[in-house]
């Protein structure tokens, strides 16, 4: 049964803590983690994300410095990933990144692109009020980020290989080394999340989760 | 290949503007999808989040005046959901809610619950800041529902089933709608997003997306 297959991919995720260090994800298998965040969908399609794989095991250090929800994983993971998001700097409707997404990916001509732009400043302006705050235009992007970070730790669950999402970090301190020891202008760029990929040490605990009754109604 | 499969999944899925109205979701169907959603992780596991599912024509009526985004799937989704996240009112660490969800869904101990507010507290105040307002809090919330988001689109596509997201809608206008007709409290929760379920009526356009080359950086 098809259900049954993704529901077990769902339920083999779980937040693993600590990695089997002796193991590793293969260079195809990893290629195949990324390629699901790259498919992933984002508002507007504009795709507000970049990814940083940290193999180095000197600059995972420096990142435990300032991740106390890494603490377990940055040390043992296979592969470990800063997911970045855009600031209002290239999200903006009036910036060249929106253009070079709608020309050069989205292959729109130039009176569609006219039409889509007005559609999205009256959604950045009007609809949520995105350009009120740096923080809220850049909390938006940060929002697509996460479609990318369910896509990709599904795709390990797919194929057996674990993952954990890290939320755990001071945003200022990470920002601040993301700039210094990894040339990332944080202007343009800044830290949405972390996740680590590797294989399970441990057993999963019994997952825990609302029942359905209480987290949907119909109308 | 398994890989393949997840893949031909992600590349299944697409926004979907227009339904075929005569195919509906099996009750079954739609609750696999419902599941994906429960089954989803959130920061902390706290599940800050509601899904309305709206299938009363009436009140569809009624969310188009207000969702740009959702002219044509609104009339012809089989199932229409949209999705709600809590404010900071249920989702601050000194909150009965969260109370409720480390004691009666983690059943987290006495001790393990205290332990858990503080560093709960410290994240919300120190490390990200999302106390400074009530955007900032309700948005991080909102993060966490896209991941849901993602399952549920997935899941869909897993069974050839469509979907849409929507963000293009009028937030105030949408959450006074809420209040009004849905009896919705939106000092608790107000609108992510919606998503549109059903069967397509026309061929999906080509996926254009980044090369993974501009989206990753190896470290």
């Amino acid at each position: 049964m098809k259900k049954d297959q993704f529901l077990e991919m769902m339920n083999f995720r779980h937040a693993c803590k600590v990695f089997d260090e002796t193991k590793k994800i293969s260079d195809e298998d990893f290629r195949y983690i990324l390629e699901a965040a790259r498919l992933s969908p984002s508002s507007f399609g504009y795709e507000p994300w970049h990814f940083l794989v940290v193999q180095d095991m000197g600059l995972r250090e420096k990142l435990k410095e300032h991740a106390w929800g890494a603490q377990g994983t940055l040390p043992t993971a296979s592969h470990f990933v800063v997911a970045l998001a855009r600031t209002g700097k290239t999200t903006r409707y009036d910036s060249d990144y929106i253009e070079h997404m709608m020309a050069d990916i989205h292959h729109l001509p130039e009176d569609a692109r006219t039409k889509r732009r007005s559609y999205y400043q009256a959604f950045q302006e009007k609809d949520f009020h995105l350009l009120e705050s740096k923080r809220a235009i850049f909390d938006w992007a940060c929002k697509q980020t996460y479609i990318a970070l369910a896509n990709m730790m599904n795709a390990a669950a797919y194929i057996k290989i674990d993952s954990c999402p890290v939320e755990g970090f001071v945003a200022d301190d990470l920002n601040k080394l993301l700039a210094d020891e990894f040339n990332i202008d944080t202007s343009v760029f800044q830290a949405a999340y972390m996740v680590a990929f590797g294989y399970r040490k441990d057993p999963q605990k019994e997952k825990t989760r609302q029942p359905l009754e209480d987290i949907v109604s119909w109308y």
